[in-house]
């Protein structure tokens, strides 16, 4: 019963997410099907992390044990042809030993978020990016992110829903890159750290975005970090900004 | 009868090219449309380059004469809202004077074509990018670049439906840049010149592909220039991999 791990690439706006939903295509389902038809099997592939509706991932990983021993090169182009055309595709696959866990054994996750700061709304990037009309000043941008690299208390940074027991976390990087495009900014920020809470990522976001637009200022940062309450921080930022981007074991 | 310069994105798979055409969606038709909408009122709307079918545009110029004087930014938003969602957004809009013309009047235009180098096929940039399985000596391709950089006879590098009098054009810059992805190598290139002959770009984009996968050498570069010779280049490019970037006036 070998165990395979998959690095997986797949458009968010295609799916209700990773996890696996009665009456909506899931990515995590999107893959166990592919299985299915390859190998007559029924099975659970297990992610690293589950993505929400419209979350897109350029390396997500997860593992799957499979009743057969198979060549990784086969499953990985097996899986792609039964996936094609879907939104999911299966980058690379590699044999583990069976107490690797995609989930548990990662050590860092890194994520990237994307924005494009104009008026005109997008063409090319619709569902790729976010689209922000007001002007962002990046470098008030650059430094409320700076406040909230380290251990923290993130009780103000995640979901209501959140199920993990302790809210708190060591976020490791959280760098913010601009370069001029036509009549606008994209603004692309790096978020490194070993686990998040639910919706960390864009309630950050949502955050700093206000910093950016003057309605928040850098100093708010540390006080909504106090505060512990979810109230007082900026809105969930949205999905299509967002992209699962590597995980290191 | 003000002149209007419009400064345009668009998503190349969405339409038959930049040049109206009886019985498909055009770009030009599309915003003409919108005016049409708008003003009641049948106008030309000039390019600065005709892209083929499939090519992007993130800086696309155009010129149009409207019957009456309406303020730049007004016209700009109201074509806006009758082009959302069709896949062509105006970026900008300025009025100037009677002797601009959107395609004589550039001195300079910019285009970057996009390469994704790896094994698996497209699930976030599928129509984005030209996805390249062999993998590519990118300096090799910066090489192959540099020869063709100059004042030269491209006639190996236009297609023979090209109507350009003149085969020779000064190519003023071909620079090949590279950062790694999961499983593989995202390639762009930066190409400029005054003007370009017909599929020039996706013409040099072919050649120099396969030179980066060893089929062609860095010196047979200067060859396929004296050769003057369609024959011996490498395929076109396909379009999706090509941007128009920014014109220059």
């Amino acid at each position: 019963m070998p165990r395979y791990k998959l690095t997986i690439e797949y458009a968010g706006y295609r799916f209700c997410g990773w996890q696996r939903q009665s009456n909506q295509p899931s990515v995590q389902q999107a893959i166990e099907l592919a299985i299915k038809e390859m190998f007559n099997h029924n099975v659970i592939v297990e992610g690293a992390g589950r993505t929400d509706a419209g979350v897109h991932a350029l390396g997500q990983v997860a593992h799957v044990d499979l009743p057969i021993d198979v060549p990784a090169y086969r499953l990985c182009d097996g899986l792609n042809h039964y996936l094609r055309g879907s939104g999911v595709v299966i980058l690379h696959v590699e044999i583990v030993s069976s107490d690797f866990h995609a989930r548990f054994s990662a050590t860092k996750r890194a994520y990237e978020y994307r924005i494009v700061n104009r008026r005109a709304s997008l063409a090319l990037e619709e569902n790729h990016a976010w689209h922000v009309i007001p002007p962002l000043d990046v470098s008030k941008m650059q430094a409320a992110a700076q406040h909230l690299v380290g251990h923290h208390d993130f009780t103000s940074f995640r979901t209501a829903h959140c199920q993990a027991t302790s809210p708190i976390r060591t976020l490791e990087r959280f760098e913010i890159y601009h370069t001029s495009i036509p009549m606008g900014v994209s603004i692309i920020a790096h978020i490194e750290s070993r686990s998040f809470l639910h919706n960390q990522v864009r309630i950050m976001m949502g955050t700093i975005k206000l910093v950016g637009e003057g309605r928040f200022s850098v100093e708010d940062i540390p006080h909504f970090l106090q505060a512990r309450n979810r109230q007082i921080t900026g809105p969930t930022a949205p999905p299509q900004g967002l992209y699962l981007k590597k995980i290191t074991y």
